[in-house]
């Protein structure tokens, strides 16, 4: 948690000021470094406010692919991505509930079109004038697909995505690469970079325009800050505020892979100043290993990669109840089935099982897999010479966190349900056909298939059987977040708007701490990035033509 | 909709008022009345503003039930109904996902545990008060279980359940016997009742404590109401209003039987002075015709009762997919199954499938029940002589539908799944046995069960076998709200609290305008308007204690 404490959110006046600048950004990771450096590149002053002891944000933690429909690297190759095809793809995904391909926004409402449009627009404009500064180069992801990439919709599903140039070849480390350099380019160009202050609020003058914010400081000092033109504030979700998690998300939550500062502060800001909030019911969500959850390990990385041929994931009951290989957003979902008849959530936890070969072969200490080299950090992992053994090891770990998880145990009959459920997956492993759950039919799901064997049992790389003899392997999983995509409404210049969908002048939100046009979907890799870049430019760009106000 | 559109909810200042009171109840339902009635009998000058040109809310839609934990008549009877148990049982169904019996809240936050607290202590002593003062008496529902009687924590199945006295028979319209009731009362101890004045905005002092509100009227006039002590909200959820379902809602729904003004105005007029909010992603929910939805027919009624013993609900594949006799609350919660490996909502429309048997003898125009009689409105109702004839039918209906349920449609193998679904159940129902979805295992399921012929198939009376010979009837069934559960948070005095937890001074709510505590439950029939009496009892309390403020 944020060692400086949350304060009321009602705006304040001031008279007096310690400091003024065109612009104040709020926020050190991708989406505030971005805007810091688009507003301080038209000429303005900035001042970046990081409420950690350092910059990066959620990004850090990030591969920091970034999605930017028709790219340039795109054009350069002749691949073909239309807006209209683009902008169908978003709303089948983001709005499946009315979407309609005949309608002239595909279902979705104008502020919902007019995002997807923002999108496809700007974002690749904002990421060559990253690259062309120096601030964030990239290459090119020719062979990542996007995540829905069977859809009919999907015109372009390969080539939308990029990553830091200089980040390794396993592509984990883009966020530190794009941290660093971003950061760099900031203090180049002159950026006032402050961290260990914490917005509490901002400042409104007798006109209600937003001209400044108050923040506290580590050693209890509280600073007001004027902003001549505007404040942008890029300052993150609210993954780590229990209360809005609870009272908010479509989902049962217990925490998530956002930097620890994501507790929600520009919900409760921006609502203080008239915000309109939008998709507050909405997330970027992940599998997670539940332990790390519950201990707020503020080094939870989401589990992108499901690694392991010879892997399943049983409910309580030792059954497998979903495909493991799904790309993360929609594995998550797995495990908030409602069963309206018992009034539970079966499947809340998921136990996933491996065997040696697994654990030989797919170990890996990044893109958060569970199952990792000996060595590392591996107190999540439950072992068992047989799978016996390995069922009194579970019932012993569920009952170390029983408080926390509604008392969810496994059942009497899990091991005997646990060797048929294996017996079962065996066979399908062999023929190559999950004639359950299709598991290994999609492109994606070979993307995050991680390190494996090298002699396949079938056609399907994806499965391999489940050895009968020990030792066995187990992690207990549920559903998270990578942040939260609920906030305040913006406009597409980044303005945030109050209920009457008017501008709150001098007030803009970037990034995760506003909301999200996606909605339900993950359109890609990068989904998250790749926009946020294209929003950091638009309000910079509008942020800079504000008069200055008194 | 309502006729008096919506403007700002930025708070105003005010220095000249068109009338002044010591309470300003704003919302004419069950809610808004009773608080008007607390407030009236303590002594206060008490003004009640409805928005549409006539009282009753939702309320006058409901049968008006309500759920007095502990009531007299339990008391009188013997039954035992004990605080913590009763506060267990809420506890394990709105807060499944964190359920400890051993915990000293059961798993609850303080929040959580005050409010179970609140209902528990005071809907009794309401209760009483109302009947006393003859403004609501009562019938008591000896023979009603509580939605989950079957649940080992609920220690009092039976015996919470109240009725307006003088309700007909089948219980069905207690709500208009309660608007009655009430209004009356409350003209007679002279409460100050103005239809067709919408409040828009709240009207706070120089130390920003609420003193009033402003409200248009169907006129166009503007009017300025002064409140000595305070404005208690009493306005409704957010289900008429798009944009909120959207961005708020767990649940694609489209749309519920609230009353047409229920547009989320509270959410709106409490966020701009400051009021936190919770359980937005909750709602009061049921099955709905889905085109008396789509059409926003004010005359909706949730189907609470899905009679027909000779009744099944398929999917578009014509299988079945849920226990169709569910109570109302979880039955919805089939519409809303997410497919994470297609990207659909596969349930969100589910056909409702029934022969002339159940036509004969389960027809009827009470609780929203989707096989009327005729005579009756019937449009939603699809007709066919034969199996084939009557999927022909559904098909033309859903290609009337298409761009509001992104196209969804019948699959080519529909009908010869629904026959093999129908021979299933048929088996199903001559052994009394569903092996599939357990229906008529619980009482509750009895309890909704509706008319039926007298002539069982089986020991089960939910089930009987589909004709093998037509007419055959269909109705497109979707889930939709009674009412929405999100709001400003209150405490247990009804005072609405900001950001920080504090009481904005002036300033309560009341009914599904402010968070309900129940959050993913229904307890049981009533288990809105129960606590409801409890909460307007405790604000009105608070309110008359309230120093007037100039």
């Amino acid at each position: 948690m944020a060692q400086i404490a949350r304060r009321s959110p009602a705006p304040a006046k001031a008279s007096r000021f310690d400091g003024e600048f065109d612009i104040v950004v709020v926020g050190g990771g991708g989406a505030g470094l971005a805007s810091a450096l688009f507003s301080r590149w038209e000429g303005n002053e900035v001042v970046l406010l990081e409420k950690a002891p350092q910059l990066g944000g959620t990004t850090i933690k990030a591969a920091f692919w970034y999605w930017v429909p028709n790219n340039q690297a795109m054009r350069a190759l002749g691949i073909r991505d239309e807006k209209a095809d683009c902008i169908r793809y978003m709303a089948r995904l983001s709005r499946p509930e009315v979407y309609d391909a005949k309608h002239p926004r595909y279902g979705m409402s104008e502020w919902e079109y007019e995002h997807c449009e923002a999108i496809y627009d700007h974002a690749s404009t904002a990421t060559e004038l990253l690259a062309e500064k120096g601030a964030l180069e990239y290459r090119h992801c020719e062979a990542v697909p996007d995540y829905w990439a069977e859809l009919p919709e999907d015109k372009a599903p390969m080539g939308r995505v990029l990553l830091p140039k200089d980040a390794r070849e396993s592509m984990s480390d883009g966020g530190e690469v794009a941290i660093r350099t971003m950061s760099g380019a900031a203090k180049k160009a002159g950026v006032d970079i402050r961290v260990n202050h914490r917005v509490q609020r901002v400042i409104v003058n007798d006109k209600n325009e937003v001209v400044g914010v108050e923040a506290d400081t580590d050693r209890g000092k509280t600073v007001r800050l004027k902003a001549r033109k505007a404040v942008i504030f890029a300052s993150g979700g609210f993954t780590h505020d229990v209360a809005m998690r609870k009272n908010f998300l479509s989902a049962p939550v217990f925490g998530g892979c956002a930097a620890m500062t994501n507790e929600g502060d520009f919900v409760n800001i921006g609502s203080a100043v008239g915000a309109a909030l939008r998709n507050m019911n909405y997330a970027w969500m992940c599998p997670i290993v539940l332990e790390k959850a519950l201990k707020k390990d503020p080094d939870l990385i989401g589990t992108f990669s499901p690694s392991g041929d010879s892997m399943i994931y049983v409910d309580k009951n030792g059954r497998r109840v979903t495909n493991e290989k799904l790309a993360y957003n929609e594995s998550a979902q797995a495990f908030f089935t409602w069963d309206p008849a018992r009034a539970e959530y079966p499947n809340l936890v998921l136990a996933a099982i491996w065997d040696q070969r697994s654990q030989t072969h797919s170990a890996s200490d990044e893109y958060g897999r569970f199952i990792v080299p000996e060595g590392k950090d591996d107190a999540h992992v439950i072992k068992g010479k047989t799978l016996e053994d390995l069922a009194r090891s579970i019932r012993e770990r569920f009952a170390k966190y029983t408080d926390a998880v509604a008392g969810m145990q496994i059942s009497d009959d899990f091991v005997g349900n646990l060797k048929a459920t294996i017996s079962r997956f065996n066979d399908f492993a062999r023929k190559g056909k999950d004639l359950d759950f299709r598991r290994g039919e999609r492109q994606v799901e070979l993307l995050f298939n991680g390190p494996a064997a090298e002699n396949p049992a079938g056609p399907n790389p994806t499965m391999y059987p489940i050895s009968d003899s020990g030792p066995y392997y187990a992690a207990l999983l549920t559903g998270g977040n990578l942040d939260t995509k609920g906030g305040p409404m913006t406009n597409r210049s980044g303005q945030v708007l109050d209920q009457m969908g008017q501008p709150i002048p001098g007030l803009y939100g970037v990034g995760n701490c506003v909301a999200s046009v996606s909605a339900r979907a993950y359109w890609a890799g990068g989904a998250t990035l790749g926009p946020f870049l294209a929003y950091a430019y638009l309000a910079a760009k509008s942020a800079h033509r504000q008069p200055a106000k008194s």
